[in-house]
């Protein structure tokens, strides 16, 4: 196992490169994927599913095209998400956010074509591998991202603007719109390391409460930080209406909440049967955020 | 061989089969998608790449997951397509557009989600199906529905709008635009029924000049069509200064430039072995629709 930072590294440096490996894009479409691409943020994602296919006993190097892939997918659902017509959002991590730069339509098809360009690198790799795991990997990440996964986090976090919070509804949201990501992360690793269903079972449950636990620190984040920190305008949630967990329960509350999150966590980290400190430092990163 | 009524209601019957397969998708996202996908046109796509399956000698029934997957994609492509930020068009085959119906923000989320649900269910049907070719096929449509493939002509569309008609670029724009989807239908079917290389490549051939002979009867009808005839508003592009083939070589030139590509794609099927009649008589309908 490597480092947070040595993970992060290399799927940092993959990332152009697998966008170029697709051939001439035109401009100002690779610009536009770049630029979002290029902007920085923790690259949680890819890190925990090179680091589960290394816990898992896989080659991280054959996991870096999936890694990036997946950054990808969350990059385009950025992207989407600062539009006009949805949360409507100038800056992100602290830059202008694609549409300000490069138009509305351009940033429609940049998101788009994150997520097309996300599906052919994972597909070309499964091709090449020619390994089940590769399109077992690409499915899971898919299914994640998808209509029952983060899309419909997202379709819930919309029709839920401005209606009186509800625990039901608040956890909808928290679920697909960030745990489902972190849960293809973990779980595509751990099928690309060769992990049993059981094991990768387990780090479904840990990355469904790992996630909740980092969307309800991000939620106080949000009542709590300054722009400096948070890379963009805080109060949005407010502003908007939006259905929080901080709404639900206030930050007192939310702050029990995540790091009872975090612990189920950990628990879930104790079904498998290799050294999972790394994960376990993940997680326990996290309520620290809200200091 | 089936006729193409037969091709089309077999993919109509499977279409939303295939989206409920993927579980519990929310209000309204599932209505705004299934409206869309609802939403009629000649389903040309699923019915080339089952059409195609069938021809090089596979079973249509195998192919059905990847021939509505690629109904999906062209379906999301003309959600994104008629946003405001875009083309801004009200009505799409005589019926108010997506945004129209349910919002820019859903219309936003149901065009991803049509997207990542094309990759979803061919990555399934690939697991399920256990052989290559299946995975090969979802690779192919995805590369021509992607940042080098049809998102590439939209971009090349909207920034070439406004300027002086260049032929290399009206060229590309029709070649991405419109080819690539009927080339991935053409080469995805060759592949799922067992065709060679070079019988894949025709294939291309054929759909390429078939796709330009099919934007240059479009652009056409564009000009003398009436909304009745078209189901949206005629002149659109005139009026967005669009580069168009007609703007390029006016209405007489572009009918016989559509000729010639028809021309180029029968020769392109004297190199397969089979039948070829069924995909003849497709390109030979096409010029007919300019009268």
């Amino acid at each position: 196992m490597r480092t947070y930072n040595e993970y992060r590294s290399m799927a940092e440096e993959a990332l152009i490169p697998a966008l170029s490996s697709l051939g001439q894009i035109p401009s100002p479409l690779l610009e536009a994927m770049c630029y979002s691409l290029q902007g920085g943020g923790k690259r949680i994602r890819p890190v925990l599913l090179l680091a589960a296919c290394e816990m898992a006993g896989g080659n991280a190097e054959d996991a870096l095209p999936f890694a990036c892939a997946l950054e990808m997918v969350h990059t385009y659902s950025l992207i989407h998400d600062d539009l006009p017509a949805m949360d409507n959002d100038d800056l992100r991590r602290g830059q202008p956010t694609n549409h300000k730069v490069y138009g509305e339509s351009i940033a429609i098809l940049a998101g788009d074509g994150l997520l097309n360009a996300a599906m052919e690198v994972m597909a070309a790799a499964a091709v090449k591998s020619g390994r089940p795991e590769g399109i077992r990997a690409a499915e899971t990440i898919m299914r994640h991202a998808g209509v029952t996964g983060m899309i419909a986090g997202q379709t819930a976090d919309i029709t839920s603007e401005g209606k009186t919070p509800r625990e039901d509804t608040v956890r909808y949201i928290h679920e697909h719109k960030t745990s489902d990501l972190l849960e293809a992360a973990v779980e595509a690793g751990l099928i690309l390391g060769g992990a049993s269903e059981e094991q990768v079972a387990a780090g479904h449950e840990y990355a469904l409460h790992t996630g909740l636990a980092f969307q309800m620190t991000d939620d106080l984040l949000d009542v709590t930080g300054s722009a400096a920190e948070l890379g963009k305008n805080p109060g949005k949630d407010a502003d908007q209406n939006k259905m929080t967990w901080v709404a639900l329960r206030g930050a007192e509350g939310t702050a029990e909440d995540a790091c009872r999150e975090a612990e189920l966590a950990l628990n879930a980290l104790r079904k498998l049967p290799w050294d999972t400190e790394f994960f376990k430092a993940f997680t326990e990163s996290l309520p620290g955020r809200k200091k």
